[in-house]
């Protein structure tokens, strides 16, 4: 195939206090990572829609195969891991007002293992295998015996003797073959378990005995992929190196590690692989999330929903929620791309939206995806009406995760240092419990428009339509005793002081607090970076300087907010994306290159060290 | 109805990291409640099935009524919970392949609100009906507003100030009874959520302004009741009075008030409430369960295994679980109970058993008890054919709940002190992680039979066979040092001790210390408590002084052993019951009544202060 496009539906979607406190507008890719990581991940994922699409040139249009899998960890054994996983009661409910078949998972879900648990299992059968080839010493005791050896009862020591006997015989007499022992009579245990069961004897010779060791052995490995199930699916998608195509991904990317490959890794445990104080937060971020999503996935990933918020695409669709935008991309001037189901393959009906199959979203992911790149092609002289998944106008948008409800990132960017917005217009405010959206709007009334972005019950971001205001509303809270404000800069000083605080003193760590101190001394400097990108919000009065052209979300639609089915009233908040740099190449690997200076607020992170083959023109 | 049968199934089991650890054969029903509420609370009971039956004198046969209700915490509204739970994939396989129907819990389930969840539904129905009679001051203001005035956009004002114009038209014009506002325009956010929908103004005089109050309250105390839902019927089940019969029903009962009352309390709660010191743990773990129980169940309990296990049924019948036992329940001496389904119910047949359909459990749980009351009456004179729930014969069965491979405490008692049984052939040994069951048949190799009960990963009760080794093994092991033993009277005065220092010195635990020490140094009172039980263990050597008459633990079998589908080769050990003293009233009211010692081992527990109005011959 040319692409493939990927979807996944799940069994709940967080389990952290509320929607607004898992989704900060103003959340850093880090933060958004660890929550979704530590809030999201004891879902099941269930449902997996793969859908591939293959360009016939000769009749102009795509040919395309869907797939859905139902997935479900079902115990391969005695000894295989019993997985539990949470389901939230309003996800599932959603799934069944659109027809969900959850008896289809439970019953006859595919059965996966994540890498350290193929391992296992490889182990165990190898370990058998070496054992029953006589390779082990133990090969005549069960590997699990706790026990010590059985005294025989008396009542059952007749019986004992007599199967003995019989054995015996059979090894004696050349003439006979085969010796069938009559089931076991009572007092004996298993009775009850085996009844109707028999142990067979046989002579073999040793072509025999070697075929069926070999008949066995397929049997094993039959066994072992079988158990290794859909993460072999997972497997080759993440390899195949083609085009992987998903709509607000982010979530589906993090499970699918986590369910496929292994549990999901904590930013923090980069420190016990890298000496901490070599990097800066930012770049031990960039760094980490960079392994993390390389190491699993070859084929490079790219998120419909981050590319319609992005110019070209922005500035002509309203909402990038995935049902809106298939109809929206029908409509001039997108054309509505060919796509023909293959031969022996279930065809999809746009018109009878099947939406939240994963199957279903897969596709129409995909129809959105064409449809945009086609559009791309149109900025061609000449025009070109099909664009494919190779060609170059679409590789800026490659690996950038969209951030749902973030105001100024748009994007997690998997191969480079994230952005770094300046926030010196925002504000953190603490307060009462008792406080509410009303009492904020109330102490901020004389800077005009506002916007409100809660961190828990008793703080909030809050921004400022001009950074100028800043400084005055600091300087008017300085002798406020229920409440606290402080600059965003402060704010994220004071977080990274209490984390380096909760690090021990070692030398190194004092090198660094010298390194700093100097290092605030200087002038930042401030670059034209072309991937700076500011944001507006709401409200006709601030749309000008700080707003590039903005995009609007979706009211209650993608995965999160549509699942959830919570939050409508969600301000439609609009953010902005630049253009993307286009030509940059997929880093490949990673390798020490040039410092890269990003601006920031008052507080300048900069990204040094390790850098990444992020090729700038 | 003469009496209830009930079962659940659960979407798990325990979440504990293995059943042996989950269920160690020396709990105390302390520690056995703290274990289920710790590590089975978060799975769902997502079937709930109930049987009833009533005696037909004519006709001399009971009719029965079957249901299966299918339970799902649907979130009612956007306030509602979004309840979270938990699945365990061994329990969800194990039902899949029973042919459960996940697609009607999860599609067509019942839903439910505990007490807490009621109440605050119920005020928030009081108050909007307070608002819309204009009681509350905030009547024209949203409860939930937590912005504050929108100021009209321009594009807007237009088809507002037409809105106010046609409404003030009405308001002055006699003869126009209504008005149809039309659908709002584009601008407007609510357009998209409320596409077709316009808003219609009606005038009403007084009459008919009441009447659709009425109308709304009684639309509104249904969709309350539909809210509760489930909850209504456990509750009519628990304020019945009739006898509740269940099989192996601790976690039905567990789960039952945790699910549809209230979120289980921990026993150290009951500190908060009732001074810390009054109590020795015993009393106050009896005080804790009698009060939990009896504050949800009027009604009284039954278990069937636990009858089943008593004499005088426990000498004729081997096997206790579900299946087994209704089979066996056909046999002479008992004969099969005569039961028909009652007109238009579904009759299940047990020649194809049904197991693991919850309602299919109750029936054949509710036919045990029939077979087992019914041979009770042989042994009157003249003997009776049918025993009513209502004879005094079953009483001494009443509220007492199995407690599963437990070997010395056959049951949880809800209405009085527990069986403290001795305990002084039990070691506490602890040793390294490495270690086996192998290795401590080993080191125990000197004192013939013995018993591995593991507690953790490093340490395990080991019962000998004779009390009289006790001292010779403590001795020998002195200097050792990978491994150290203590005896279990040892080990609990530990593990007491330190709950005590957790707890803060204030001067009324410095009086408690005084007063437990004087009493430590009196001579223990050993009466012959006909509570009184002790256990034995598999093996022919140990048969008699100790043993009483030793029941068979069934193999592999309900809920937790069956359902989990695991550890079918755990030792099946032998524990026994006393006969239960008959004629015992049930305690509705908690009194102060005499003092009651029970033996235990070198640490004696007084149940004193407060107890129940067991009334003991």
């Amino acid at each position: 195939s040319d692409f493939l496009a990927i979807d996944g539906e799940f069994s709940g979607i967080s389990d952290g206090p509320s929607v607004s406190a898992l989704t900060n507008g103003f959340d850093t890719p880090e933060e958004r990572y660890q929550k979704l990581k530590k809030h999201s991940m004891d879902f099941l994922l269930f449902q997996f829609g793969l859908c591939t699409f293959k360009y016939d040139h000769t009749e102009e249009k795509y040919i395309m195969k869907s797939f859905n899998f139902y997935i479900f960890p079902k115990p391969f054994n005695r000894s295989s891991p019993d997985v539990k996983f949470v389901c939230q009661s309003s996800s599932i409910d959603f799934l069944a007002n659109q027809g969900f078949d959850f008896n289809k998972v439970f019953r006859n879900g595919i059965p996966y293992l994540n890498q350290e648990e193929e391992r296992q299992l490889r182990e165990q059968y190898d370990e058998k295998r070496s054992q029953a080839n006589g390779v082990g010493s133990l090969s005549y005791i069960s590997p699990n015996a706790t026990k010590c050896p059985v005294t025989i009862p008396e009542d059952q020591k007749k019986f004992i003797e007599k199967v003995v006997e019989q054995i015996e015989d059979l090894l004696k007499n050349e003439e006979n073959e085969s010796l069938e022992l009559e089931p076991c009579t009572g007092g004996l245990k298993y009775e009850l378990l085996r009844k109707e069961r028999y142990i067979a004897i046989s002579k073999v010779n040793e072509e025999e005995r070697k075929r069926r060791e070999q008949q066995k052995q397929a049997k094993e490995q039959e066994e072992l992929n079988d158990a290794v199930g859909f993460s072999r699916v997972v497997h080759a998608i993440a390899n195949s190196g083609k085009l992987v195509i998903g709509h607000n991904m982010l979530l589906d990317v993090m499970h699918t590690i986590h369910q496929f490959y292994c549990p999901l890794p904590d930013v923090s445990n980069l420190l016990s692989l890298i000496h901490q104080n070599i990097f800066e937060d930012l770049a031990k971020w960039t760094f980490f999330h960079f392994n993390l999503f390389s190491s699993y996935f070859v084929s490079r990933l790219l998120d419909t929903k981050l590319m319609a918020s992005t110019q070209p695409f922005k500035e002509i669709i309203n909402n990038t929620s995935l049902a809106e935008l298939e109809k929206r991309l029908k409509e001039v001037p997108f054309s509505p791309p060919k796509v023909e189901s293959a031969e022996g393959f279930p065809s999809y009906d746009t018109a009878s939206e099947q939406l939240h199959e994963a199957g279903y979203d897969a596709y129409i992911t995909g129809l959105c995806f064409i449809s945009m790149a086609n559009f791309l092609g149109s900025f061609l002289s000449p025009p070109k009406n099909h664009v494919s998944a190779r060609s170059k106008l679409i590789e800026p948008f490659f690996n950038k995760l969209f951030l749902m409800r973030v105001m100024d990132i748009p994007y997690l960017n998997l191969e480079g240092p994230d952005l770094q917005p300046k926030r010196d217009h925002v504000l953190h405010v603490t307060f009462p419990k008792e406080w509410k959206t009303s009492d904020l709007y109330q102490l901020f009334s004389a800077f005009g428009n506002i916007q409100v972005s809660w961190i828990d019950d008793t703080s909030a971001f809050v921004s400022l339509s001009q950074p100028e205001q800043v400084q005055i509303a600091v300087n008017t809270s300085r002798y406020a005793e229920s409440y606290r404000i402080q600059t965003y800069a402060e704010y994220v000083e004071k977080k990274h002081e209490e984390k380096q605080a909760k690090r021990k003193c070692t030398e190194d760590s004092w090198k660094e607090m010298e390194r700093k101190r100097l290092k605030t001394q200087c002038t930042p400097y401030v670059s034209q970076s072309r991937y700076y990108c500011v944001n507006s919000f709401t409200g006709t009065s601030t749309v000008g300087k700080r707003s590039m052209s903005p995009i609007q979300e979706e009211t209650g639609s993608d995965d999160m907010e549509e699942e959830e089915g919570q939050d409508p009233e969600y301000d439609q908040t609009e953010s902005c994306a630049e253009p993307l740099p286009d030509g940059k190449k997929r880093a490949k690997k990673f390798k020490k290159i040039k410092t890269e200076q990003v601006p920031a607020g008052k507080h300048n992170v900069h990204v040094q060290g390790f850098l990444f083959c992020l090729e700038l023109p």
